[in-house]
């Protein structure tokens, strides 16, 4: 039933998702790293050992509190080819297309111009892809995807039912610039002719939650039900944990899970 | 039926609120401008031409290419200080509670310690308002204020039906920090003691909406169905409009449905 990932890269409509799936093959991983640290030394630190386990990495630009595009983006860029991992800037656009933008494309952080993946809500409606797509084509010849997000790990999420079929809808919108979701789940679309990547956080092998609404399940249960790629934060750099053993540990744990699955 | 909003100044349990509106009164507007612009000088400009009619400035600090704390932020409080008005970020946070608290206190911008109002959308569920609560807590001192995005003003939106039953549900778990709604229209909510500010976007006295899904209502439209403070960005400072001349109409048209709802 399932491909492998570098069957679907050969045939992906989207060049991003297709370095990616040939990346996750060649490298055996499919460990995201939501590396969620304040400091840019921190965050460099911390990637450089996880570099070795993991297909991409997933940031939280604006929590850094000593942001620099010189100190903090060029160096990031650096880990990312010495450790051939992608980057994903988790910024949950959110606003109406002309706003999302401007977001996009500028500011301190120019996004567009170093993250291969960014993320957003359907809420404003499908206006927002337009708007981010613009952005992506006006800012930078590199190839850029877009994940939606379809479902929610934490607790009281209102991405559910018709929100979350609605998103869906918006995502086939843009068949090259939509690569998947974000989701609890496999969201089909392959009768259809879409191939999405799904991407999963609330990921924990130890943890059942945080006091702030977060959900964990663990690398079986999310693989189990569609997950491409497994995304997990805390659980690699949470305090006590070493992430090279973590690193470890939850790559081998997505990766064996994989295998069964295509086997 | 409707309270002035000096009235309800003096029974509001929010301190941002009451001062919001508070200074409404006084100042009579309830105009807010949402000076979507991407350099500092012209955001300080265009906001030391519009000062005089508005009650409140909403800002998109990530569009500001060359933001700085000193040269964007201390400016900008001075301009609030000088003209009299508030400040509200648009930040849309829309992640986990562990994450918005991260972003809304951190990174370079440090939206907590400047900016009197922000919003959330409630797709996550209430372990937003906990984290964003907690985040205002421990970085400042200052009373802050937050709006909960219950509707929207865009093409397509999902933030209909029972997403925005559940999104006001969410904003009942905070009296004192959540003190109202973007949305279109009013809330209700009073019967339960609840005297939620609504303010709305999507307000535009020459234009029907823009390429990219914004749909525009006149100020009559939304102040009849309930709205208090009118969002206006680019009906007053869009190519070829001149800022005091539309400041003043859009204050007055404003203030002038206010008078006759009161009436
Ligand atoms: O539904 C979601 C979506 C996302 C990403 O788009 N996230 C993010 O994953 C990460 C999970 O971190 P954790 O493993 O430490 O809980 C955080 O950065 C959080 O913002 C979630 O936690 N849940
Ligand atoms: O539903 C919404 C919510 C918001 C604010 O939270 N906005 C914002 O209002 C402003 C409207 O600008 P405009 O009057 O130029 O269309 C933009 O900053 C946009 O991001 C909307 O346009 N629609």
């Amino acid at each position: 039933m399932y491909k492998s990932y570098g069957e679907r890269a050969k045939s992906h409509p989207s060049k991003v998702a297709s370095r990616l799936l040939n990346l996750m093959e060649s490298k055996q991983t499919n460990l995201c790293a939501s590396v969620d640290v304040t400091k840019t030394q921190e965050l460099l630190e911390l990637l450089d050992k996880l570099g070795p386990y993991i297909c991409l990495v997933k940031t939280h630009i604006d929590i850094v509190e000593d942001f620099s595009y010189e100190h903090t983006i060029l160096p990031l860029q650096g880990l990312a080819k010495k450790h051939n991992f992608m980057i994903f800037e988790d910024r949950k656009f959110a606003d109406i297309g002309n706003t999302v933008k401007l977001q996009y494309k500028g500011g301190i952080y120019r996004t567009s111009k170093w993250a291969d993946i960014t993320n957003a809500h359907g809420v404003t409606g499908a206006g927002i892809v337009e708007g981010l797509k613009q952005a992506a084509e006006e800012s930078t010849d590199e190839p850029r995807g877009l994940l939606m997000l379809a479902e929610l790990s934490s607790k009281g999420s209102l991405a559910t039912g018709e929100y979350t079929q609605k998103t869906v809808e918006i995502a086939k919108s843009d068949k090259e610039f939509v690569i998947g979701f974000i989701a609890q789940r496999d969201m089909g679309g392959r009768e259809e002719g879409f191939d999405w990547l799904i991407m999963t956080p609330g990921v924990g092998l130890d943890d059942k939650g945080d006091s702030l609404g977060q959900q964990y399940r663990t690398v079986d249960e999310v693989m189990q039900t569609g997950t491409d790629v497994i995304i997990v934060g805390r659980g690699l750099f949470g305090k006590g944990r070493d992430p090279e053993v973590e690193g470890k540990r939850y790559r081998n744990a997505g990766w064996e899970a994989y295998k069964r699955r295509i086997a």
